[in-house]
């Protein structure tokens, strides 16, 4: 018996939480009095069941706290003295909701600082989201609630709710569990909830964002990663307001062992549109959001069955060090299926070796097929234990990361009832060999409703309708085993603003922080054209400036062999666009040469964020780049150059010598401290930077200013 | 009223069968025998419920036909009584299933035959797929059925059923419907009949392909086109036996207005080797898979649950002509998450034209969002009719192709039995509209088990659990809506067969069909190769033969100058590699170019299969080819061309000029049909081919027999 310090799931069949040592809280705020209030008042209390203000006090009063009912107008409500002010009440009240029209929101919230709330939860609608007045009202109330000690959530929000202290201030039923779901839309969580009930997955907590005007996304996961019931956060979020507060929350939760889990919207055109009209909310691309979530550790997906997928997987299974997966399966086709899937999502399936081969078919028929996948051909029916017994030797075997049970599992007890009571037991068993080994267990079986399939469940295996669906959340389980988030950058100080555009301010700024440029002269005259080219190695480039654009037909000439083309070229250059000025450059040999783009972009949200990709042609076949929530140091900058699908261009690719890697970094580094350090400069740019064996050059620069 | 003429769906919501004429049958066998037998007998029915025998006995016994028990061994089985061979029946017998052991398999075919039986189903397992002797057995035996004028299914089939005939030979429940379910795996079929049964999908016939000695999936498949309660054809296979016949018949099926959908394996490695130790089946690579379903108008699936999702849509939409999609969703969330994945597949969620929004509006409370995504915000529970009202306009306006719904629908029915009824009248509405118009209709909701939801499956829209598969069956359905199957290339007539290989045997044979390569000699001598210099250009290129790898180091030389650098080059050959000859040929100006790889390759199963790939670079990091059924001719070969991602290297490119597209589809069709005359020839391969906007090229050439 060993099972003494064996690992037991919670109910939910959710991992013990990681045994380290929890972070500083680093000022995140105190949120008991929202979470676990002592006592709660409902203003706007009502019988009318159209209204949230009944909605929310029959959930209220579900609960064992003294709940307050407070109506303007009526003395009664769902048959309960109520009071018309929360001034009447004459008993301490830690939490206000504040369910009433958005014209009596403000005076009920004085209200309540008045008699001592330390939480007021806002239902109201028609504040920040109904336009400039309503945003400036909202700020000054929030503003008036920080003062006094206090927290609001919303206001436009749907509520709290907080299963392990029996608060439940919501509209609807959230299964209990423990996940925390904090969610800027409520049929979004009123979706996940319906999906995870049937995954035996359910929630600790459940905040609805609204329009944060005070409690934003990043205190509220600050608050969960101290919430003990808690062991992964859900997010559904539409504005993300401080970005880099939300990653540093992200990257707390992260490292105290309670994955993230992000639904975020506004990746195509028409949805931000809809995100817009919706809340009001401010849609950050996606490449920000991405960069973000990769520096926070967390979790992105598209959906709320994916979110739900991904929860059940990061409640129950420890992402795996590896991608060498073994299929288990009671079907040829579903074997096939299976290694088809994973094959394509980039995970191995090798064979097996001899020896571990020779092991698995110790277990099986000799029908069965024991190089990876395995298909147990009928063993399940001769002998259900099989399917726990070939499990022990893939969770023993140090070739496999992962194990893939596909199939029928479940379904035996349709065949008899001994066989019934085998699978329930080799259930059980193969939950606790995934609980006991350092491998991930994951299961797809189309008899997904049955008491084996909840044994798994419950035993800590997470279990799965459709193979596809299996396969997805071992490849994200093992991309997140494989990486750790490198952190949030820190931002430099300010520097002196700069007020010039242009080419050759850029060029000038640029210079200065280090960036490689090719040899130039900015010229005005034929003189100091002829004098700039004695000074410069034919052939030269010309190029005209004073237009943003310029590569366009005609701005620059290239190769310029002598003198007399350039002087030929200034002319017609002059006759034709009359430039204030022109820059005489060499020009850079780009025979070895890789072109790349590197620019910052600063983000209202999220600050500078640093992009690189490949240039040229394959800017536009490839779409291959890459972001990073800046300023990058050079390795940052190396690990973000190496994750271009193209990356192979730079370190060597059909026989071609490698770029100057470190050189790259260097430059993308220095570009991204540079715009970190100026707030004034929404977007920096150098395209095309020419990469080669021995050297790297920007050829082009480009600053654009905050309007 | 206009509903005389309205088309209605069958019970499971399919649409009716398309008007086409039916194709003539082109030979297809008459398997009226197999599917809708006078008569049945199981030879190796049994009393002992682990055995099949027993299964496809109970389940024949449901039926009303007469069925006739044979068991060499007792004169009773399931309480009826049984005789020893299907020689003592005394009665004709249309049908005999065979679930005997291997050994005794033989015997009683010839009995079946002996007595008359005009179809066979072989359940025995044990032959063709145990080894070569297995492979001859059947084989022979499968001609003498052939010779008797009978069909053989299998052997190592599961059964057959025929819901319309009320024929059931197989093991498990199939519920009832309009899809032909074609399968070479038993669990398979199942996980699907477990699948779609949610979706209210069944199927009219099952038929599990075993080993294929007789009956293949053409066979069946042209069965299904002929069957008038079929609608559409499923198929798991991994054997195709004669590709170009399943292609053949899947064309057939699409001309028919019945959607063949496929789950085919052997994508990757793993599964290849699951499957041959499987069934001892033969599996194609997966790009011949792609371009015979590309020339049938196959739709491909990679799982069962993509089947299942695809068949509510193929029996229930009909594909729309344009990828225009309008969302309509109860909650702003949902109305962002449906658009991003709509345009994340490539499908449009354009803004509505103020007209439309104006007419959208008009039907929603002022809170509403109107101008794609629609978000009704509340407008559900305020009035339930809004949602057929707003499809209405949807489905009346020419800007939409599609309407996607998404969220809540169908759960309206929990806040009031009104609104419940609202919503289930609201339902019927939208299910009419969509069968009224021209336009698909597809269903997301969180609410998939309501009456409701049953309403809208019932009166033909495919209701979804997750909007993903919701959206990706919009993407399958527009790409098919706007694509027609080029149909089946014919064979020309086989050639005088070559026997050489190596270079200029291939350059030869190639040149002769019409290829175009750069001027060139083979030379054994110095004197061959000072002569071949004088009659061409320089630079010139030398290339040392015999070598099939003809670009490993030092085997060519490029940018040859003059005569004295090519004799060095020369004698440098001669010394390090000693060639039996060389290749001297003019330098071809890639300055303009575009490298193309084109190739043709005989497989097994379909025969000759054309690939064209960009080249060079582009080859790996792309990794971008396109495959056709061969030959081609020119109009397939330019649009394989096109198929290509990266195809705007070859139509003008970031002011590239285009190549010569008209030449390099001359160029593929060529190759194709010479390789289609050649069945000798394994491969033949030009690696690169060098497109200019004014000719195109051949560097390279290689064959490969047949070994």
């Amino acid at each position: 018996m060993t099972s003494v310090s064996e690992p037991r799931p919670a109910p939910d069949g959710a991992l013990p939480a990681a045994g380290q040592p929890k972070p500083a809280p680093t000022g995140s705020r105190d949120l008991t009095a929202l979470f676990a209030p002592r006592s709660v008042a409902i203003v706007g209390a009502s019988d009318d069941t159209s209204k949230y203000g009944n909605w929310i006090a029959v959930h209220a009063l579900r609960g064992d706290r003294p709940v307050h009912l407070v109506n303007r107008s009526r003395s009664s409500v769902l048959g309960r003295p109520a009071v018309p002010s929360l001034r009447e009440i004459g008993e301490p009240v830690d939490l206000a909701v504040i369910a009433v029209p958005a014209a009596g929101f403000e005076a009920a919230v004085d209200d309540a600082l008045a008699v001592g709330v330390r939480a007021i939860v806002g239902i109201s609608g028609g504040l920040g989201e109904a336009g400039e007045d309503g945003r400036r009202r909202q700020a000054r109330i929030a503003s008036r609630v920080r003062a006094a000690g206090a927290c609001l959530l919303g206001p436009n929000c749907l509520g709290v709710l907080d299963h392990t202290s029996g608060l439940d201030l919501t509209s609807n039923d959230f299964p209990r569990g423990t996940v925390a779901l904090l969610s800027q839309s409520g049929n979004i969580a009123i979706e996940l909830a319906s999906l995870v009930v049937d995954d035996g997955v359910g929630f600790s907590r459940f905040a609805s964002l609204g329009n944060q005007a005070d409690l934003d996304i990043a205190d509220l996961i600050d608050a969960c990663v101290e919430h003990d019931g808690t062991r992964a956060i859900a997010v559904y979020c539409e504005d993300f307001h401080d970005g880099r507060r939300f990653a540093a929350a992200a990257l707390r939760a992260y490292r105290a062992g309670k994955p993230v889990a992000l639904l975020a919207v506004g990746r195509g055109a028409a949805s931000a549109r809809g995100a817009r009209s919706h809340t009001g909310a401010m849609v950050t691309p996606a490449v920000v959001v991405d960069a973000a979530c990769e520096a926070g550790g967390v979790e992105q997906v598209r959906t709320p069955t994916e979110l739900a997928h991904l929860l059940q997987a990061l409640l129950r299974v420890k992402p795996p060090r590896g991608g060498r997966v073994a299929v288990l399966a009671d079907g040829g086709g579903q074997a096939s299926v299976a290694s088809d899937c994973l094959e394509h999502a980039g995970l191995r399936v090798d064979e097996f070796s001899p020896h571990l081969a020779a092991e698995v078919a110790a277990e099986l028929p000799p029908t069965a097929s024991v190089g990876n996948p395995v298909d147990v051909a009928g063993g399940g029916e001769q002998d259900i234990t099989c399917f726990s017994r070939v499990t022990r030797r893939l969770v023993d075997s140090d070739e496999i990361d992962t194990v893939l049970m596909t199939g029928y599992f479940g379904g035996y007890v349709g065949y008899s009832a001994e066989l019934g009571a085998g699978e329930f037991l080799a259930a059980h068993q193969i939950a606790k060999l995934a609980r006991t080994h350092e491998k991930a267990v994951v299961v797809q079986t189309m008899n997904w409703r049955t008491a084996a399939a909840d044994a798994l469940r419950e035993g800590g295996v997470p279990v799965y309708r459709s193979v596809e669906d299996a396969v997805w959340v071992i490849d994200r389980l093992t991309r997140r085993g494989q990486s750790t988030p490198p952190g949030l950058p820190e931002l430099p100080p300010t520097a002196e603003p700069v007020y010039e555009t242009g080419y050759w301010p850029a060029r000038r700024l640029l210079t200065e922080a280090g960036l490689p440029f090719v040899p130039a002269v900015e010229v005005r005259t034929l003189e100091e054209l002829r004098t700039a080219a004695a000074g410069l190695r034919f052939p030269l480039v010309l190029k005209a400036l004073g237009d943003e654009h310029k590569s366009d037909r005609g701005g620059v000439v290239l190769g310029i062999r002598d003198l007399a083309a350039l002087e030929a070229a200034w002319q017609e250059a002059q006759a034709r666009l009359a430039p204030p000025s022109c820059s005489v450059e060499e020009l850079a040999d780009l025979s070895d040469a890789v072109e790349l783009i590197v620019g910052v972009r600063r983000d209202p949200r999220f600050g500078p964020v640093v992009l690189v990709g490949l240039g040229g042609v394959h800017t536009e076949l490839l779409r291959d780049t890459g972001c990073a929530l800046g300023p990058v140091d050079r390795a940052a900058a190396r690990r973000l150059l190496l994750s271009l699908r193209g990356s192979r261009l730079l370190t060597g690719f059909r026989g071609r010598p490698p770029v100057d890697l470190d050189a790259v970094a260097d430059l993308v580094s220095r570009l991204s401290r540079l715009a970190a350090a100026h707030p004034e400069i929404a977007e920096v740019e150098c395209n095309p930077v020419a990469a080669s064996p021995d050297s790297v050059l920007c050829l082009d620069a480009r600053v654009v200013l905050d309007s």
